[in-house]
Parts: C-alpha cells; structure tokens; sequence
C-alpha cells in the first residue's frame, strides 16, 4: 500500500562507462537506465578513441537499493564497462556546507588595528559596562544557536551528535539562503536534560535565539520550558513550534476551501510527540474545541494510567467525549486528519468514513499516514510532508522568518501570538484568488514567504498580548550609542 | 617612564565639522588636530554654501582621552562647530565581525534535495555507520572552536563571556584570513573548572580542533590537560602555546644575531601565568639549562610555600641555584629577559646590568616592562608585543598555521614536537641573509609564514617522535571511501 519512491535529485548518481564505440551504443546505455526506472539528466563525453567512448552518465535514482540495481542492469550489458559510481549528495557534502567568512578587510596594520588589538579593547570595555552593546556589536545581533543531541533525527531515530551533523548544516543553509539569519550547529555529545540545559545556557551570551532541533520526545518539553525560563533570548523549538506554525497555515487555507471554520471542525491527530502536542496546543489556543490525540495505543483518555506528563496533559484537555478507541474509529466523522506518526496507518475506506468534505494532512516523511491517491479520492484536500505531491507542508516555510523577525525585534520570547502571526502571514501569501484544493500554501521558494513572516513576527513582539501582572514584560530595547549610531564618514549623507 | 602611547588606527576618529568657508579655514583645522597630537589622515567635504563648508575629518588619535581632547581643541576654535563624532572602530564592529556562509547552492528543489531532505539522510547513515567520515563530510573538516570564558581578556583581565566576544570574532577573522581555518566564537558563562570542561567535551564532535583563550591561569592548566585527555581532536592554548611557540621562533632568530646558543644562555621570564610557564617548559624541552621564574613576589625558588601546582612544578624545575630574590637582582648577569607580565617593572640601568650582548623581549601590552628605547641603549636585541616598534612578536604568526597543519593532518592531538616544528618554521622564513637586530621574526603580513607553519606542523604530526609504551601512538587516519574521493563529474579528470 506505500506510495512507491520515485527518481528524485536528493539520490542522484553519476556513472563513468566505458563502452564500444559503434552507432547505438549510448543509446542502448539510455534505454537501459530508462528500463531500470531511473531518470538520464545528463550524459557527458570525458574521452573517446577510435573504438571507445568514456561517459559520464548521470541519474536520478530513487534510492541506494535502486542505484545499485541500476548499475547492476548496466554492467549486464555487452561492450559496457562500468568504471566508476559516484554519488552527487555525497560529492556535495565534502567538507560541509556551510563556512564562516570574515565581514571585515585585514589586509593591512590599520585594519588589524581596528578588528582586532588594540582597537578591540574599547569595544570589549564598552559591552563590559553596558551588557546590552552585545546586540549591536557582536555576532548576537545575528546569530542563532541550532541546537541537537541527536536523539530523533528525521524519519533516523537516535543517531547521534555527529551524525546528525549534516542535517543541522543543512538548517544553518536555509537560515541564511531564506531568512538572512547566521546560524550555528551546536550538536551535543549528551542526551542527558539537565547537561543539555545547562550547556544551552552557557554558551548562550553570543547568541540572539536558540533554535531546538531534532530532540526527542518528551525530553524536548522540559528543555525548552527549562531553557525559556533560564534566558533572555527566544527559544523555539522547530520540530514542535515550526511543524505547528505551517500546519495552522495549511489548515488556515484548507479550511477556506471548503467553507468550514476551525471552531467548528472535529480533527484528529495521529502522532502525540514534539510536533503533534505543539499543533494540538496551537488549535487549542485558535478556538478548536474537539480534538482527539492518537499515539500507537489509540486514543489518548482519561482512562490510561502512568502517563508521562505531557501525554497527561493532552488526555486531560483534549478529547471532550473521552473516545478510547482506535486510530481508525477516531477518523470517522472527523473534519481534520493531521498525521505526524508513521507511514500507512489508515486506508482511502478509513478516509471514506470522515466528514463530507474532509482534509487530510498526512505528514510523516517519506511514507505518509495514508497513500496521497487513495486519500484524495475521498477527503477535499490532502497535503503530504512530500516535494513529489501537492500541498507540501516545510518547516522552510516558518523558521527563517520567525527567527529574522525575532532578531529584528530584539525579541527576548517566542510567544503563541507570534506563531499565530506566522501561520496567518504563510496563509495569507497564497493570496484569496490562488487558494484551491491543490494550493493552499506557498512554494518554499516564493520569495515573498520570508519577508512575509518576519514582519509578523516582528509586529507581534512589538505589541504583545497583555500580561499576568507577575510577568515584567518586554524589557525596553537597547539605545544605539551616538558613536556608532553615527553613518560611517565619508559615505555619510 | 612609561612609552608613549602613539596616535593608531584603533583609535581613529572621525569628527564631521561646519566651518565657515574663509580661505583659511580647512587650514586651521588641521593644524588645531596637529598640535593635538593627533594625525589627519582623511578629510572629505560632506557639504557646502557660500558662506560655510561641512567636512568629516579622520585622524588617529593615541586613546579615548586624546581623542576627547581632539575634540574639545576643534570645538575650541572659532567659527566651528563639531557636529557629531563617530568612531571607526565601533562602527567596523557593528553587527560583528565574523558571518555562517553556506557553502552549497539552494536554488531550486534538486539543490535543497541534496543539501537538505531527503538526501542528507542518507549522508547521516553513513556517518552513523562510520564515525570517521564526520572529517569527510561535515564541517569538522576544517572547523575549529575558540573557548574562552573571558576571565583574562587581553589586558582587560576578567570582563566575563559577552564583553570577550569582540576578541574572540577577531580571532576567528584571522583564522580564515591567514590560515583559511573556519574558526566559531564558543564564549561561555561560567567560570567553573568542571563546567568549562564538560561542555567543551559535549559540543566538540563537530570541531577538527579546540583552541582555548583567555582563560585565566592557573585553572587554564588543569582544562587544557583534562580536555586533552577526554578528547580525540588537538587541544591547543593560544595564550600558553601560541606565545611559547613565537618567542621561541624569535629567541632562535636573536640568538643568531648574538651568535649564542640556546643550550648556554641564562634566561630571566618576568611573568609566570600562562605564558610564562609554556615558554619555560618548551625553553626547558629545548635544552636550556638555566631559567629563572619571576612573579609579583620575585623568583620562584624551593623555599616559598603553599604555591599552586603549576608554581610548584616551576619551582622544582628551573632556577637550579635556587636563587630567592628580586627580579632586577634575577636579571644581573642574564642573556635572555621574557617578560609576558606587567608595565615598567625594569629600567635601562637594569637591562645594563645584563650579559653583553643581551637579549630583552618586552612583551607585555600595551606597556612592555621596560621602555624599549631605553632597553636598547644597551641590549643587543630588543622586541616587544606593539605593533609600532621593531621586532613584534605576535601569535598571529603561529596560531592559523600550527591549527591548519593539525587539520589537514587529522591530527589528534597538539605536541611538544609540533611547537618546535612551527617555531622553527616561523624563524627560518626570515632568512639567514635578513636577520638583524631589528628583524628576528617575519611580518604578519608576509604570505609565507602560515604556508611554512602548516607544512611543519603537518610533517610533525606525520612523523611524530617515540612515544612511552602506554602511549598508543597516532590512530591511522580514516580512509576516504570511494563514492566521495571520486571525483565530481562532469570534470572528472
């Protein structure tokens, strides 16, 4: 019942062959990928004689067992000689991707003097004695912490620091290519909170926000709160608050296609980890009064014992009927399926038994919930985690921007009316006129996305709900000293 | 007594001025900041009108007090009116000095799928599977961490995490300007021996190499040892290290000059922190026999009690005639002075008192401890650490190469026999031919000198000396698998 993998760049390989020279000898390299499944995207001379061609031969496969099987069809064949098979994924993460660039000249005493002794010195005394100069003339201004053990990275599981390393690269790209934020891996060799907390906290003063990324459940939970009330930056955890933010957009959309409103809608959520508990928690805060949790026990009660304490939480404020049954029993006559789970737990007939005009978001990655094609014969609108179907739902959309307005801002919290902003602002870049059933939320490339968001966010901070009277709430932003408020000469106006 | 402080570039001002436009008026004020003391070194027209003229005037001033006194001599003037003042050096500060560039295109959804999901996945397992390919395919490769708990920042002594971040940016643009090594602040807030130490260990698997800095002594000692023990990447401490390696490049190159050896020469070191104690130890490793350990109290000797373990260690290990006095009396007969301790502790008359031929490193900053001028009156050699005298000695010159030897080595840790490669590196890329008295080390500027440094380093680290039998020698370095040394089609050779 899984959706098959198609050829995808992400598995992209390139194959140097050496084979006879006569009339249909590419051809017959061609067709043979063709019939392994795989997709030719290039096809390269590197050296020819009198009786041989060497090519270059580059693919799209869908994933290592097909690469080798599409090798394997090659080397079959008469007059073919496979030399050499090289993996463009790996070929691209040579070294890493991401680097650090000086933003200043040292090229000669002057510009030593000035970035580094003695000049360095007056600008350390002039943060010594007003901390809140680290904003404006350090990397804080700027700078955000990506921040992992490890421990639930993707669809891996528990890999590791290091080896979690390149997707926390990964991260920092996007920050900087969508969001204009420098951001750093900080990938722990610890899973152990109370470590993790008071490292965060430690390496904190040079950074403007913490970005929690790939901790798992329900670990994630005490850090974030522990660190939110340790620091003075945003904390945000991308798995929960990101996933939460475009799921709110998507829904925003979805619901607007088919006339239905969220304080009416019954949705069921597959999947009660760092994502499901923070879209729960979201709905719950926009109106959404009939939610049911499902994990792989079924329906989260008030029947269960020995819950963990934010299982605990959802049993008691979620699931008004205190339904106690099965994942397919809680879909039937359900508005919303939202599934951050594991691949194939429902069926198009489970689909069938929802509400009239039903929509499904079906999130786990690559495998969704439920096949996209049997789910679309029955529900209006269907999203998926997917770049090969409609409706992709990307954290891409969220972070850069939240974090681009929080730095903007001077932002000390991530607060829900700041979430709530962003989900409006991605919404609301589709535009009335674009919204249908295969369109309800912007391409991650659309440049307008970005901007769109900090903007929110930006405003949000800047004019927050109000408050308990315990909270002191925003704390004034630091003044531009004159000296460096001042143009730098000679290009001032 | 205390040297002059000139006008530099790290205190460069620019002061934007209306004055009324009579021919002499652009005159007067030039002149005004010349009597000052200050040197113009730009003056640009921002704006004018018939009866006045706006300029922004540059000029270095010695410090923050002169470059007052600028101001208030020009405000002082008639028909002038100081507008606004602004400082070069905060302004090149703004928003940090240092920038996270990815180093991959993310343009369109085959890049993202490469650089990002679903393809990173797959770069994550290999890692998973084979740890040593962290080196080969994240940014562990070339990244090296600048710890620094800002308890003795230059000489600003304990100014705590945020206030160092300046130096530390800093240090990172020269990482990457002269030894093409990605360098990341990690500035921390505690100063807790065992904090400092689990929190590097947890966040070094991404880091190729750890260099510690301004860490006060004598706790830098027992972090740098637990950490070399715990972990599998070189550990190196640019305040001890760095510094030992240059005065030992210079101390080579000067007693060429005098034609001494190292073996013979009876060396004073003003100073027994962090520095000090490296040099003495790699002086000591070198062969020379006779070394006296000068502190606020005088020589280190076996008489003093309740020492700490590095002074202890100082005081069993030099001053072989147990010598207990001052440090002018230490001085009296000596050929070598190395002061890395405080403003003026010497006079001329001191440094008179010396071997013939003796040789005085002054490099305590910016106030050596004896006034070069007067030192040179009657030693033969004379350095300090300032940028505008003769013979600087700067750890500019070790640190970027010794780091991008260890990197490209893979090496593991940071030796005795890497220290004495580089400085004798450094000291050879002078010349037998260019060696004078006032020429003993290379400029920072000069090309050659990371380039040599590294080529050492890595031969060192390739070769290294025999080792005890406990010790298990370097770990062979990880293999390159053959999907990722092929290389990049379509410009495979």
């Amino acid at each position: 019942m899984a959706i098959t993998r198609l050829p995808s760049a992400g598995f992209s390989i390139t194959i140097r062959i050496s084979v006879t020279a006569d009339a249909s000898a590419i051809g017959r390299l061609t067709t043979c990928v063709g019939e392994a499944g795989a997709i030719v995207t290039a096809l390269d001379v590197v050296d020819s004689d009198a009786t041989q061609v060497i090519v270059d031969l580059t693919c799209d496969t869908a994933d290592a067992a097909h690469a080798d099987q599409v090798v394997k069809a090659l080397t079959g064949l008469d007059g073919v000689n496979v030399r050499k098979v090289s993996d463009r994924t790996f070929l691209l993460h040579l070294g890493g991707k991401i680097e650090v660039s000086p933003k200043v000249a040292l090229r000669n005493r002057d510009e030593l003097s000035r970035a580094y002794t003695p000049g360095v010195a007056r600008v350390c005394l002039a943060i010594a004695e007003n901390p809140d100069d680290a904003r404006r003339l350090t990397i804080k201004r700027n700078t955000v912490a990506v921040v992992s053990d490890g421990s639930a990275v993707l669809g891996l599981g528990n890999i590791g620091p290091a080896a979690s390393l390149p997707v926390m690269e990964g991260k920092a790209a996007l920050f900087k290519r969508f969001g204009g934020v420098d951001a750093w891996p900080v990938v722990l060799d610890t899973q152990d909170t109370d470590e993790i907390v008071s490292i965060v906290r430690a390496i904190a003063p040079q950074y403007g926000g913490i970005n929690l990324e790939d901790i798992a459940a329900p670990r994630c939970f005490e850090i974030e709160a522990r660190l939110r009330e340790l620091l003075d930056i945003p904390v945000f955890h991308d798995d929960q608050h990101g996933t939460a933010i475009c799921v709110l957009a998507a829904l925003t959309n979805a619901l607007r296609v088919v006339g239905k409103r969220l304080a009416d809608v019954r949705v069921v959520v597959s999947g009660a980890g760092a994502a499901g508990t923070a879209i729960m928690k979201l709905l719950l805060r926009q109106g959404v009064g009939d939610i049911i949790a499902c994990d792989r026990q079924g329906a989260l009660h008030r029947g269960l014992a020995d819950l963990n304490p934010a299982w605990q939480w959802l049993a008691e404020n979620t699931n008004a009927a205190n339904y106690a049954g099965d994942l397919a029993g809680a879909v039937r006559g359900a508005d919303v399926f939202i599934g951050v789970s594991a691949p194939n737990l429902l069926t198009g007939d489970d689909i069938a038994t929802m509400a009239p005009d039903s929509i499904v978001f079906a999130l786990a990655n690559p495998d969704p919930e439920v096949d996209p094609r049997d789910a679309r014969k029955h529900a209006a609108v269907v999203a998926t985690g997917r770049s090969d179907q409609p409706n992709q739902i990307n954290n891409v959309l969220a972070f850069p921007g939240v974090f681009r307005g929080m730095l903007d801002a001077h932002a000390e919290e991530f607060t829900e009316e700041m979430a709530i902003a962003a989900a409006q602002a991605i919404a609301d870049v589709v535009g009335e006129d674009k919204i249908n059933p295969t369109v309800i939320v912007p391409s991650v490339f659309d440049p307008r996305v970005a901007p769109a968001v900090a903007a929110a966010v930006r405003a949000a901070a800047q004019s927050p709900a109000p408050r308990p009277a315990a909270d002191p709430g925003p704390v004034d932003l630091p003044e531009i000293a004159q000296e460096a408020a001042a143009p730098a000469s000679p290009l001032a106006d």
